[in-house]
């Protein structure tokens, strides 16, 4: 795949490369995650080649959360580069609507300032995790939240939230990337600026959680361990230990990833 | 399968026999429809099935109303005779809900009068059909919403639906059943209550009808004239033409099945 086509015989100039930002909503349980990988559907894969293929040249997609398998996204941002003169922002997002199905929307496509990165650009990340706490589960939300039957008390979930905020090395509620031979290991101190929860009505419940940003299943992770602090099964005061132990053995199973969705990101 | 096991040498005796009611929600995109039908998944023969190995004995399920393939229910309403030293509410309910998984909840499980037939006791049935009218798709609603991309005119909406109010012979906007060698056609004479859009925000339009009974295919064929009408492609007069001919092939086409869903039943 070539940039540009150019007539027989012309020249090969260099194209003028626009930076362009899109805001991305998908219903995870299509897909294997976000990162592209060969053999398997994943939301990078199919938006990527649904721009290649309407943009006629190569593109390298960076996303500001590389979302797991099963985990949904409503305000996903990418971006990439466009060759310039391809460029029409409302015919771009009519393509990719066509060509990316139902199970991708792409929300939002604005030409951003050179340079702009989806993921190093942005000051703080929200996901939102729903649970369904009731006996009886709902088929119409059993892709989108957690089923948990049995009774959870709002007051412990509250309290459950507190040790998390603020900036903490979250080993123990993390899935720790494998370090190249030779290199330091990545840190893993993140800084939370805000987790609550709310009741929606008729058992919903809604966990919000930003931060600057995440590592690896640390929503799932925390959400899991609060959860167990909202059946009494924890306290708060062992979510401490847990953290400050720094070993990812003592927290309790984490949360499936149906009930988790990439809601905002900040720049 | 038996209605009672008796140890061997009892005599058998014929169980005491009771009416049972439930309340039952379905994703309709994971099933065949609702009758049961040997090969296929259906929500009568899921439920049936679950009902047989709970009880112990056969079950004939009867529903409020049959739903098409694909189509969804909030509050279908199902009843059976179960042996009455079998029947405890809470424990069918539990053991349903572990049986038949996340696509069907039984949200109700009661004992009913003798006689109750969940078909011919209900006074009327209420549906609802949900479109999506906005350019950009919503991922999550693709099995629960008709997207229908073009703007539609409120008012010509609501205009379109008056020609259908009252009773009237609905063999423009039904499928026909077969009539078998020898016997008279059905009557397709039906009486509607209610019928009325409310917009929900974000693009979002709902249709709810009410009418004492639907033959088959009805408000899909409904609510496709109407979304037409919406269109300004038809207007509340050619409708009233089309209802008079009692020719389904004057109706523009019907809606899908994915955003229909049996709202209530009222007895």
């Amino acid at each position: 795949v070539t940039l540009f086509d150019p007539p027989a015989g012309e020249a090969q100039l260099p194209a003028a490369v626009l930076r362009v930002r899109m805001v991305v909503a998908y219903d995870g349980s299509a897909f294997h995650g976000f990162a592209r990988q060969p053999g398997v559907r994943t939301v990078g894969g199919v938006l990527a080649e649904a721009l290649e293929r309407v943009l006629g040249h190569a593109v390298e997609l960076t996303c500001a959360g590389r979302t797991d398998k099963g985990v949904h996204a409503w305000g996903q941002v990418v971006s990439f580069d466009a060759a310039a003169d391809r460029f029409d922002p409302e015919q771009l997002q009519r393509a990719l609507t066509g060509l990316c199905g139902p199970e991708i929307s792409v929300r939002e496509v604005t030409a951003a300032e050179p340079g702009f990165d989806a993921r190093f650009a942005a000051r703080s990340r929200t996901y939102r995790y729903t649970v369904l706490n009731r006996a009886v589960p709902d088929p119409f939300r059993r892709h989108l939240a957690w089923h948990v039957p049995e009774p959870l008390t709002p007051e412990l979930l509250e309290l459950a939230c507190d040790p998390f905020l603020g900036e903490h090395d979250f080993s123990a509620f993390c899935r720790r990337p494998k370090t190249p031979p030779g290199s330091e290991p990545a840190s893993l101190v993140r800084e939370v600026l805000r987790a609550e929860w709310s009741a929606l009505g008729d058992g919903l419940l809604r966990f919000e959680i930003e931060a600057t940003a995440f590592c690896h299943q640390m929503v799932r992770s925390i959400v899991g361990t609060v959860v167990a602090a909202g059946h009494g099964r924890i306290r708060a005061g062992d979510i401490r230990g847990i953290l400050s132990s720094g070993t990812r053995a003592a927290a309790p199973p984490i949360a499936p990833p149906h009930g988790l969705c990439l809601w905002h990101v900040a720049y």
